[in-house]
Order: C-alpha cells, then sequence, then structure tokens
C-alpha cells in the first residue's frame, strides 16, 4: 500500500478511542530542525471534544526542550512490528545524535512539522495548554489534539481491527517488557 | 483462599506496576457513611516515588461530590471475571442507591475506610492533591498513592501472571467493549 494509504483523517471528536485502551506511546517532538523520539508509557485521553490529552514528560529530556520551544508533540501508537525500537528509544539520547535514523525509524507529516513514525497504528498531533504551573511540578503536559490519523487496516470507522498479530498495540509493564492488546471481550 | 490472603500490600515506590500497562479502573469512594464506585478509563500513572496517579473523574458525578469531600479515592483494577459488573456501575447513578450492593460487588477495606472492590487484580488507595484549578478546568485529579495492595495470585514480585483467562485486566475500548490483556512480549 503507498504510504499516503497508511495513514487516514481520524475525526477529532473519536480520536481518543486511538489512546483509550492505554497503549504505550511515542511522544515524538520538533523545533528549528530538530527532533527527537522517546517513549511513553504515562499518557492517556482528557477530552473528547474538543479531545485533549494528558503526557508525562520528564524534565531531563530533550524532547522536553523540543516540546517547550515548539509548544507542539505527537503521541505515536506504535505497533507489536516495532516493538523493540520502542524499547530502544529509550535507550539513548537524541542530544546524541538523529535517533530516528540510528533505529531505522521512516517518518512522515501529517497536518504540520512534526515527525510522524511510520509503522504505527495511529498518531496525533497535539498542541500544549498552558499550565505552566503543572509542567514544572509534575512533568505533565495537557494538551489539545489538533490532527489525528491512523492507519485504515488496523482502525477504521472508530473500531480497532488488528488483522495480524504483528498489527496489534503494546501495553508497557517494565524493564522492558510489553504486554501485547490482546483480545475483544464481547459482553 | 482466605479473603484477607487475596490481598498483600504492594511496596509503594512500584506501585505504578499495577497501573502501567493502561488497564481499565473502578474508581471507588466514600465520605460520611456514603460510598459510591463508577468505571474510569482515563487514568494513568504520575510519579514514581512518592507515587502519584492522575485520573479524570466527571464534575457531574456522585463520584466527584464524594472525593471532593473526602480528599480521597480508590483505583480498583478490574479482571475480566467481573467485566460485565465494569460496565454496569456506569449504568446508574449511586445517587439512586448502593450500587455495590445492586451489583453484587464485595468490598473489603485496606488501610483506610475506602471500599475496595473484591474480584480485582490490584488496588490502589489515593489522597488527592490541592490541585483546584485543574480539578475545575479539565475534571483532572492529581493524587498520591497511600497504600497499594494486589492479588499474589494475579500479581507477586512485581510482575504480572493471570494464571487464568478470568484474572486478567481489561483495557475499555468504547462502546461498552474491552481489550483483555493479551500476551507478555519477550525480546
Amino acid at each position: 500500500m503507498p504510504d499516503n494509504q497508511r495513514h487516514q483523517p481520524i475525526e477529532l471528536a473519536k480520536s481518543y478511542r486511538l489512546l483509550n485502551h492505554g497503549p504505550v506511546t511515542i511522544v515524538t517532538s520538533s523545533h528549528n530542525g530538530e527532533r527527537n523520539i522517546m517513549a511513553a508509557a504515562w499518557a492517556m485521553p482528557l477530552d473528547f471534544d474538543p479531545p485533549k490529552v494528558a503526557v508525562v514528560i520528564d524534565r531531563n529530556t530533550w524532547t522536553r526542550e523540543l516540546i517547550e520551544a515548539s509548544g507542539r508533540f505527537a503521541l505515536n501508537i506504535p505497533t507489536r512490528a516495532i516493538a523493540s525500537q520502542v524499547l530502544a528509544v529509550g535507550a539513548s539520547s537524541g542530544r546524541e545524535g538523529d535517533k530516528f535514523a540510528a533505529l531505522g525509524l521512516e517518518t512522515f507529516t501529517g497536518s504540520s512539522d512534526l515527525p510522524l513514525v511510520a509503522g504505527c497504528a495511529g498518531w496525533l498531533e497535539c498542541r500544549i495548554l498552558p499550565e505552566d504551573s503543572i509542567q514544572q511540578r509534575y512533568d505533565l503536559f495537557l494538551a489539545e489534539v489538533t490532527a489525528a490519523w491512523a492507519d485504515p487496516q488496523l482502525y477504521s470507522d472508530g473500531r480497532w481491527h488488528f488483522p495480524t498479530p504483528d498489527s496489534r498495540t503494546l501495553h508497557y509493564i517494565a524493564g522492558g517488557a510489553f504486554f501485547v492488546t490482546g483480545d475483544e471481550l464481547a459482553l
């Protein structure tokens, strides 16, 4: 499938559904021609419409500097296919060189200059809300979702599909281990 | 197994691991002899040590009133065995009568008077942090974890076990559907 068919826009008011089941995320950021990538398990929806998210970004990271400078970040929702890269992005600092290239991660852009990671299931482009006090005290960023995308083979019409084992999303445990998103429970 | 052996204390600095993989939670609260229960998918760890959590609690709920009055809540992490009750707690208001009894949910207490729901995998007792501004603007509560418990058959020594299909935790999708926590991915 051509790359531009691997990400289709998602209705903003339903974009929380990409994050609702608690998957691990990759945070991407860029500013003045520099960019970085980190993993974040502590991300969740905060509101439906307009959609908002909350994410914890440690103050000692290069990503944090880029986000505070640009006011923007993207949440990428990785699949099992790139699980080893999700772990690897936490093992080095972007200050030491471009981690995308080092990890062989390709990117594309959506509605801004934020790098979106190919091979993910969904993507949320976000603009941070001016809540300096909780940013400083808790490393907690609140942001509005300004654009959302999903791979239509994995998510469409508001529903996840996961057609192959490698297409499932991930949930971070600790110590380099994930759970794979399991089966849907029909009640 | 006697009921008092179904919840063992968890080291506070590792209590984030109960919530790290993004499971759906049940929020319980109590104040002046009244108590309530609601489901919350939007909950996540906020810090390791002292452990903190963030959770979204809608302003129109009875639970919200009890939490604001008492300054406390518990996050219960349900298993597949009680998935239908997790859905049902969202279908009525505690103002109309005790939902625990109506749903046949048994409770016990840990280190406070907060009701903890039997049949869950883990429990976090929390005291809210005084962040009135974001509570009012975003319905977002930040809280410190004051005690943590887990069912040792499901979680021990910092690791999840899930010995049976019914013992797995849940991830809320939307529209009454869950994903079950899947297999661990060894990398």
